[in-house]
């Protein structure tokens, strides 16, 4: 059994939620927790209680709404997405999911379609990690990956607090920010963010599994002194070997692995006078692959070259990983699902891995998980040119909200019970 | 004839004012036209008043105090420096030549010693060039290098404008910020801020010249894309290019010139966010060499680095140069007269360039100039770091006042009269 969602009604929800936080350029500026991304709560709220639909907000202030299900002992699928923003960011990622799934619920009440599992829409808080980091923070707190007081206590730039910002705007929830019951299987549709689906003609991407990724930074310290009458040979400039750090890491993946990519994103330097040399110099980086092994090497390499770097400068150098996540492999049964209903649907798909890191890498943890990918034009994302046309979020949403229903009708014993029953064996 | 000043009074005097915005770290943080900046010209013109000098105080806030010579034609003979300092900079950076000045007038003072030229100090407005840009600016506006009401206009990073400063701190003057007539000549003593004089084992520098500077900046504009999900061959990084950049213009002075410096002592990357592409990256240069030629070679070659820096990329870029100053090379009359004086009190001497760029390149268009360069020990500067022995202190500030006292006491023709007899023939 399938649906067809009602286009005009998806463009409409991702045209109105678009509004909310929405610049001048066309883009998205709603970060999170701030008084916008507390204006997008509310309305998707409204909209989940004019479905009917069981609202529960956790401690974290992640979001949920639940449509029961026939069956008592079922457990529930989940899909979703998260309604915060990068800075100056595009209208789809995130909230393209996230309107997907408002929109499945919708059609399925005005289908009276019924389903033996409970659905419950979800979404999640700062996913981007852009106000507050680290990102993924909702999913990361309620699959266990990460601590709730912990991220309670981060603050943005503004040394304000992220549980102070979740209370002012109203969604410091009641119920535990954990799995308070089992699930039966996570999906979540995404804007690609890459130029795979585009160059290869697909409509949708069945994305098997998410990258490894290690993040850190690399400072280097050596002496402020007059730029001027501070002779070539008696100087220790931090911003050299920093430079020289950036451009390896630009040509790391070309040495190291097909699918490797390494990224400089922030660059400080201090005291950043004209006149002054450097006294401390901090890069970031941000390296990915498929293989965890891959990003391990690719670490061993860039530490290896800030070593090798502040040597020549003669500098001193502190190297520390901030984030470290390791590839994710979506549940095969999941994927399948995914691939069945893009087939159904004749839409152009391929399989891919996801270069970026998605609130499913923390769900999968919790349960059997997929992802569908939506066309990026360009690949561009995380600014106002972010693109998707409305004919390819269409597909890609009726790609998610099918699979999840496929899910939840199921009248076989769930996958979790099987593998239940299997374990018991 | 030859005075000795008087030690202690002369420490007294330093450390009166480097309290007068110190640090807790033995720093000086006074920046032009703070608070601080104006207590320290508070006390500085309660000290001429003291002394019975004709204060004034110019449009700019340079402040002079005269003390009158017994020849009613004979132009004055200019001595000084400036009170402002670096954020978090040393306490001798331009004071010491200032309350060197000072201690001179109480000495001659103190002995009775008539000159026939007058003697005038002067503090010139913002030297530094921190807070606002550019530096040098007191010196540029009345030398009429600078146009006074653009540098009026200037603002700083909180957009305050710097007339509107002056004026809150009570030193826009009433006189023209111009020489009003003629001026004998203009020795100013500064620390070196570099390491020749102390590891060359000298007690003061006898400054020939001042090196030739240009600074700039390039902008490297590329694509912001998602760190994770953007191949590397798809890729406009403007901070690759930038970094590139960066590492050149540290060799650059390897393959250009002996006495090349060249420095990047600011670099801004943007969105400045760890898993975004950077779409902009700039950095500042700072190149100098006592040879103008030398100084549009370097600019041509970095230029050209830039270029093809971002050709590699396929990034585009801007590239402004934001300020040239020309080398200057002192008169040489005045440069004996400090050469003899050190040789007369049996100080170990030895002539050099200025590798930075002080206010007597813009007195020396108006009038004849020299300087005098004390010891920096390890060549430190612009951080409290920055040292000088008070016995350091002391030959650089007896060096200073004599020089200034045998050109002011002079009864021969002055120079300058007879450099108009020599004109006239």
């Amino acid at each position: 059994m399938t649906v067809a969602l009602d286009k005009d009604r998806l463009v409409d929800a991702m045209k109105t939620q678009a509004a909310i936080g929405g610049t001048d350029d066309g883009g998205l500026h709603r970060l999170a927790l701030s008084d916008a991304d507390g204006a997008a709560r509310d309305w998707f709220v409204e909209q989940l209680r004019k479905l009917d639909l069981t609202v529960r907000i956790d401690e974290f202030g992640n979001i949920f709404g639940r449509r029961p299900g026939t069956d008592p002992d079922a457990p529930p699928v989940l899909v979703g997405s998260h309604l915060d923003s990068q800075p100056n960011g595009g209208i789809y990622d995130g909230q393209l999911g996230v309107v997907a799934g408002l929109e499945l619920l919708r059609t399925l009440d005005d289908e009276g379609i019924e389903t033996g599992h409970p659905i419950e829409i979800v979404n999640w808080t700062n996913e981007e990690g852009s106000r507050f980091q680290p990102g993924l923070q909702g999913s990361g707190v309620w699959s266990g990956e990460f601590d709730l007081q912990t991220e309670y206590d981060r603050t943005d730039r503004d040394g304000v607090r992220l549980l102070d910002e979740l209370e002012r705007i109203g969604y410091r929830g009641d119920t535990p920010a954990e799995p308070t019951e089992e699930y039966e299987a996570y999906f979540e549709l995404h804007i690609e963010q890459g130029p795979y689906l585009e160059q290869s003609g697909n409509d949708v991407g069945v994305v098997t599994g998410v990258v490894g990724l290690s993040w850190g930074e690399v400072t280097f310290t050596g002496e402020a002194n007059h730029a001027g009458s501070t002779p070539m040979h008696l100087r220790y400039d931090a911003g050299v070997p920093a430079a020289e750090l950036l451009v390896q890491i630009r040509r790391l993946p070309g040495r190291i692995g097909e699918r490797t990519v390494g990224t400089v994103g922030s660059v400080d330097v201090e005291p950043d006078s004209i006149n002054i040399i450097p006294e401390t110099a901090t890069v970031t980086w941000d390296v990915r692959d498929p293989s965890d092994d891959v990003v391990d090497r690719a670490v061993d390499r860039l530490s290896a070259e800030a070593e090798a770097a502040a040597g020549r400068e003669g500098v001193d150098y502190e190297i520390e990983e901030a984030a470290r996540t390791g590839s994710a492999e979506f549940d095969e049964d999941c994927v399948e699902t995914v691939q069945r209903v893009a087939d159904e649907f004749g839409y152009e798909s391929m399989r891919l891995l996801s270069g970026g890191n998605h609130d499913a890498s923390h769900v999968n943890e919790v349960c059997d998980s997929a992802m569908v990918f939506a066309v990026s034009e360009g690949g561009k994302s995380h600014t106002p040119e972010e693109f998707t046309s409305w004919g390819d979020c269409y597909k890609a949403a009726n790609t998610v909200a099918n699979a999840t229903l496929a899910t939840a009708i199921d009248d076989e014993e769930s996958t979790n019970s099987r593998r239940r029953i299997a374990a018991d064996e």
